[in-house]
């Protein structure tokens, strides 16, 4: 399997991005990579790497979109930067899927017009594995469609599911609805609606609303659906708080020699906690629905963030999620609302 | 200053809420208490504590709003419930303010409908403060309106700002609207009409867009805005992420007994950690905008949440905030919107 890779438009050094995906090579040996960004530069990088040549193409880009770009301007203007060039690469069937941990804006941009959507789908959500205390489960729309109707949240509950099922080997998940409380009467004006239309869907296991403290620390949902805006809100808050509570540990731990010592012993501890909290585990999204594998970095993805995309990549693409989405979606009529 | 508080409805036990209400007289003299609840109870539960019985009264109520009660309906029908009765002494000009940890809608209601708003409050906001690396900011609306209109936001800026002068003494409160992006065309379809409405307005420091991960990572801004729903989202996903990382913590520490050895020695930073993440903390909210005080507490707030809101309360109500917000309302004309 193909894979691109923009690795010129992230934040951390393009020496680190080729590094990672190159490592994920001897983990997976069904992947092959297309590693996108300015030719000199990559093959300094790989010089110094030992691997398989045959399994590895470079596509040259010598320029990228930048973080402050307007996404909608820049994809119009900059058809040679990176991210198109990665995400051509899939529309030209020369790769399954592409990553780049560039602007997410025109990383989206970038994958609607160059992949383009599946036959049946309104709107591609953008969908997140998270923590939750004792597992994982999924949100989505994390950020891609910030105004929604109630049949797109109709579509995103049919996606999740598949996602869920073939990603997550989730037998038969909960889908929930994100809100404020979990009664049935819960809500703003808007989320009321998305509550109405799912209550009426037979086939997606919808159990109701989720608050988003429960939903973080209990088991009572596998799929989490909200409208971009706050799925958005939800996942930004996750992170600031992440950084807040580390924050005010190191600040208690300087206090006082006795808690330096003890932290020194539990180095382990904190280690563990920074990657399971970290984007590198948790950075990457995927934009389900589309006619490839469209894989959506932080833009702090460091070497381990870029080898976990490369094979979360080969394991989603693995699974035909797309083509399963797409199957449900025509069996279910979405547009006709008979599912 | 009278304070009345409805020691009956929490989660805690009756006595533990009496004995932080209590704690609270010694560190503030001018401070008088009215407990509301079962008055045998209480009396029992006072027989036990060393205090001046001329700053503390009783007010009898046989009946609870429970959590799990529809707060309109059980607002009409239970007249008597401790809630009711806690607000109802605000009306009479007995009390100053009141505080109750029950359900929050009903406290929320009773607040409106005994005690009622100032003239020229559209709608009040659930106020709280929040921490972020480096201090505290405030937010609002955390869940008293989930639908808002632009002029309602356009009055919880002005809101906000006299409360971050004068209970957080600012001197020149950074006003944001919380969004998913910081250029000004960011957000859904309402939080864009709000942005509009709320950069016209010339004298309140309005800064532009916040995200959430920045609001608490960094010293960007002093007030955050949004309307109930997203505020209350916004709450609940701090909350949850505290409890996850701190579960991710446990099950680390637990893996080996050096870690053990270290967290032993930790034991006052995972308790200052605790105390400063606590609903006891940051479990009150003020209802901002109307004619006397109205604190509003989490389910779980024990007898330092009770002590801290008794304190917290005559803060609040000492610095005249809600006379000022009635001066700066009818000064900006808000209905006319000519500020």
């Amino acid at each position: 399997m193909n894979l691109s890779i923009d690795v010129a438009s992230g934040e951390k050094p393009l020496d680190e991005l080729v590094n990672g995906a190159i490592g994920a090579l001897s983990l997976n040996k069904d992947v092959n990579l297309i590693l996108v960004g300015n030719e000199k530069d990559i093959v300094k990088s790989l010089s110094s790497l030992k691997y398989d040549k045959n399994r590895v193409d470079i596509k040259h880009s010598d320029s990228i979109i930048e973080m402050t770009e307007t996404p909608a301007v820049a994809v119009k203007h900059k058809k040679n930067a990176s991210v198109l060039v990665a995400a051509r690469l899939v529309s030209d069937k020369k790769a399954e899927g592409f990553f780049s941990p560039g602007n997410t804006g025109a990383t989206l941009a970038a994958a609607l017009t160059e992949i383009g959507r599946l036959k049946g789908v309104m709107r591609p959500p953008l969908v997140s594995t998270l923590p939750k205390i004792g597992g994982e489960f999924c949100m989505m729309d994390m950020g891609a469609n910030v105004d929604c109707t109630p049949d797109y949240m109709a579509q995103f509950a049919v996606m999740g599911r598949v996602f869920a099922k073939r990603y997550m080997n989730i037998n038969n998940p909960r889908v929930a609805l994100l809100n404020i409380g979990e009664e049935d009467s819960k809500g703003n004006a808007t989320v009321k609606k998305y509550f109405e239309r799912l209550e009426k869907m037979k086939k997606v296991n919808f159990i109701g609303n989720v608050e988003p403290n429960s939903m973080l620390k209990s088991d009572v949902a596998d799929v989490v659906l909200a409208d971009g805006f706050d799925g958005n809100i939800v996942l930004k808050s996750i992170e600031g708080s992440a950084s807040l509570i580390v924050n005010m540990l190191k600040s208690e731990i300087k206090k006082n020699p006795l808690n330096m010592m003890g932290a020194v012993m539990m180095k382990s501890v904190f280690k563990n906690l920074k990657t399971q909290m970290s984007s590198d585990s948790y950075g990457s999204a995927i934009l389900l629905g589309l006619n490839g594998g469209a894989f959506v970095g932080h833009g702090t993805t460091g070497g381990n963030g870029v080898k976990n995309a490369v094979l979360n990549m080969y394991k989603f693409l693995d699974a035909k999620i797309n083509e399963k989405i797409s199957k449900e979606l025509l069996d279910s009529g979405v547009k006709r609302r008979i599912f």
